[in-house]
């Protein structure tokens, strides 16, 4: 049974008794019942992933993923294509937005090389390289079958190693210029969107830019979501290295009992298609925050997820994901550390 | 000169050249311009009020203020008032939500007993008590015109000392059981919101309760709204010691140039007070979180302040305020430690 397989057979959902017992023990706290929302909704869900009722102060870790892109030929970035290695030296130098905001969150940065350009053969990156830059979307397939199903593994591997390690709460980080685009276009396809109301502007585009990332996502999705026989074919001919990496990745931190912080629109497009891959998958998921990509709201909405923050992000990296790692610390800390109504002699209003 | 009035006296609005030239150097940072969204904004807020460009990472600390109000006896709590006085034991034990929260956040919790009905006689509660317990606004005035300015003094009297030792953020807190009422009925009184719009469960009254609590807040704007001389006047009215308190922290703060992470509905509330006494206060309040309050967004209209976080909490004692802290350490961390497109060799697309 090869890797991918095994994984996809591991993965069952997190049992909802073990939420309900959280539930309970929060309603014991000195607080009005449910008066902290969504951070009890939070510490109710890591636990029933954890499957424990009191979970441990989550070991975290910001896995960022990086792959170059066909059809960044077609004019669909305001940046150009060697921005990706540039930014790849940059996480490993310890200068850009996901390195300070893993720092704030105390989370250790993982980088991995799925397939830029041209290789990034600096210490602190990990080769696991599928391909030098996918195929032309537009044009062609990202990738083969095969290599769809590497980059998948690549992500589970990564996953276990983490959580052999004792990592014990995964987000999700990516970086590739014009990867809006196929995240675009993987998106409209698992949602059934529009290439008008998926496509937005990414780290910038003007009108222009826009109007032919649209016409590129069109093209995309005549040229391959009928002829996609299933969710790995999609991956292969729509997706790209990263986004199929970090697909791999929830689903590897799933089968370990892992939960993930989804970061923005990239990494929810490769949620997506981990979910459509082994819907269990989808308990262990939380979406992070709202990012300004309209596509998003149609990917959350397939995920059936509400986002913990919304901020306006349009950054990627996996920023949005460590930005929200400190609620799913301070909900643990809440379930652990809080007084009870007993414990502190306080009167219960029974409500 | 009374230390209110010097107080007052002393507040300016914060330089927005300053927040252009933080704006500028979050430019020059390794990201697409302006896709840090919110968090950009942030940055340039703290930075405008605090004077200087790129300012310290934040000295943290949460002021909770407690008190007890008149009004209770109109049965519009879910709880019995002695909670006011366990809460606050809670508190000095480390027990409650906003020790846990203020913990992860780093930051210090002040506990002061403003007017709590039996005082609270610990050790760790400050006694700048101004009475025991408010009278019932729904029929008569909460407290005279010199209890409102003493517990506003006291307020700004803790802003000053906590501005003296070094700290350079403040949030506020409070606890103070039926305190939803009176932050309802100043909250009509200054934004002009109906009963029926501004009223909302507190800590959870049912159906019954809600009509009781609705109908305390019409009776208590019949009797003062109109005769409210002026924004002091109206405190001492409709008020609360610690929503008064408050409203002087905010005040002392603003003058020390210290930002304030205003809470929720209660010190939404409070807020309003010192900016209608005060105006250019305005510009060093930062809006933490919507709460589930039905009335916190007419507050945060009236403050023109979007919130940050959006988590559905209803628990009051500082605890949106402690979480928002993180996303302000990030904010300057992001100012503070990000690479530039020069330093990294990063090319920038100009956008």
């Amino acid at each position: 049974m090869t890797l991918l397989a095994d994984t996809l057979a591991r993965i069952t959902s997190p049992d909802p008794a073990i939420a309900r017992e959280t539930q309970a023990l929060l309603d014991g706290k000195t607080k009005p019942r449910g008066s902290l929302g969504r951070l009890e909704e939070l510490a109710c869900r890591i636990a029933a992933a954890r499957g424990v009722p009191v979970p441990e102060l989550p070991v975290k870790a910001v896995v960022v993923m990086a792959g170059d892109h066909g059809v960044a030929a077609e004019g669909v970035s305001a940046f150009p294509q060697e921005v990706t290695w540039q930014m790849v030296a940059n996480f490993v130098r310890g200068g850009a937005g996901i390195n300070v905001l893993a720092r704030h969150a105390g989370a250790e940065v993982i980088v991995a090389d799925m397939g830029v350009k041209q290789a990034v053969d600096l210490p602190g990156v990990r080769q696991v390289r599928v391909g030098a830059g996918t195929g032309n979307i537009a044009r062609e397939a990202a990738m083969t079958r095969d290599q769809a199903a590497a980059a998948l593994e690549a992500g589970i591997a990564i996953a276990q190693e983490l959580a052999q390690r004792g990592v014990t709460l995964v987000a999700t980080g990516e970086m590739g210029i014009a990867n809006t685009t196929p995240a675009a276009v993987l998106a409209a396809h698992f949602t059934g969107a529009s290439p008008e109301e998926i496509t937005g502007r990414g780290t910038g585009v003007d009108d222009a830019g826009l109007a032919r990332k649209v016409d590129a996502v069109r093209r995309a999705l005549a040229l391959h979501s009928r002829a996609a026989a299933d969710p790995l074919d999609a991956l292969a001919r729509m997706g790209g290295f990263e986004i199929a990496g970090l697909a791999g990745l929830v689903l590897g931190a799933a089968a370990c009992r892992v939960p993930v912080l989804v970061d923005g629109f990239i990494s929810g497009a490769a949620a997506l298609a981990a979910v459509r891959l082994a819907p269990a998958a989808r308990g262990y998921l939380v979406a992070a925050h709202r990012s300004v990509e309209p596509g998003h709201r149609r990917v959350l909405a397939a995920l059936d997820a509400r986002p913990l923050l919304e901020l306006e992000l349009r950054l990627g990296e996996g920023t949005g994901a460590a930005l929200a790692m400190h609620l799913v610390d301070a909900a643990v800390r809440i379930l652990r550390e809080m007084a009870t109504f007993a414990d502190a002699g306080v009167s219960d209003s029974g409500r």
